[in-house]
């Protein structure tokens, strides 16, 4: 799992579901977001330098993933949630890039303005310019109980199925 | 402690403490569970193919344990405070288990029927038969400061005492 | 990253920032501290047996660090916010220190005394005689958007820059 972990790849995902519980929820989120059987491990949330940003691969059963999600969970029927992460990649490469997350009872598009106002603070404050940024959002009105998910995994070679 | 880890056995266990501060409360709770002197890494919450389901062995002081778990804290005195794991297994070995976690006010009986529930929703959902199902909980009424804690930890051989 | 980690060193550090949003203010208030440009995993909370306590060296970018922290946000103007972190090492150098983690809007002088209490009633619940005991806190003044942090981090050789 944590074999000899060397991070060399990140992807974005997102979800949505509903289930019987909240957990239940979170649960199916991950299953439709194709990160419902890892382990993940939150962090906060840096991209390594020299990390390729790749589509979500196929990961192992079980495996042990430092992520950056953005969660939110609702048993109001009606309710809008939406989970957005995103990426900013500094113009110098041997800089490391920062993932920022939102979550609320807000629109997609709130989500996804957040996300992007962060990441221009946080190289702002870095003093470094931004050579790639990306933003990933979801939205679901909650029927019953309702989750909205988005993450950034880091992977290793190992953690492929 | 993140030597080279591969998971090779998941134990559950569970604990509940009084203490100074829900904090202490936590720490002893932790310690009555026998994983009070480990770094637990919280994970959501999965037991890879090929793990054996064992007795809490000794872990090494300060060992980096990945682990799903569920705590709930309180200072009301009189109140109930329960928590709980579970996990299933699949009936095809090369597919990964499900834990699932509950905290609340609440007793423990109803802590052990929300776990059975959201596993069996959890295997629903996969389209999987369950093999195994077995669920861990504690129930702790609050004298001042208490604590009830259940966990699963994930192991390697380096982790041992 | 887990490049066949193992914890050697361990070091304390404090932050605090203002931000456009809450989590660029914790994004700040890391970068404050000098663990802003690595990946933090959330770790409940022991120092090995054996393991140096040092100065913050610095920290490869991206890195993924063990790390126990307290964090305190808030967007109340005049609000005062404490963080602080301590550690405790025992007699016998053979059992692991305890670390405990306070935040609130609390003064810095009240963060401190509640670190102190509750390493003290963590070693007694142990039976361990007290060797060592360090406490580091931080106080923060909300202009806008605040943020007060204050951290232990668990390096390994290969964490170093």
């Amino acid at each position: 799992m944590f074999v000899s972990k060397t991070v060399t790849m990140a992807a974005a995902t997102v979800g949505r579901a509903e289930g019987g519980t909240p957990l239940n929820a979170f649960d199916n989120a991950l299953l439709a977001a194709g990160i419902g059987n890892v382990n993940l491990i939150k962090v906060s949330s840096i991209i390594p330098p020299d990390v390729a940003i790749v589509d979500l691969p196929k990961i192992r059963p079980g495996a042990l993933i430092p992520t950056a999600y953005a969660t939110v969970t609702s048993d109001v029927p009606g309710q809008t949630l939406s989970a957005a992460v995103g990426y900013a990649l500094p113009d110098d490469p041997l800089k490391p890039g920062v993932i920022m997350e939102f979550h609320d009872t807000a629109t997609q598009r709130d989500a996804e303005r957040a996300i992007r106002a962060m990441l221009h603070e946080a190289f702002a404050v870095r003093g470094e310019g931004i050579r790639e940024l990306k933003v990933f959002a979801v939205e679901h009105t909650v029927e019953r109980v309702g989750c909205a998910l988005a993450a950034v995994v880091l992977l290793g070679e190992q953690d492929l199925a």
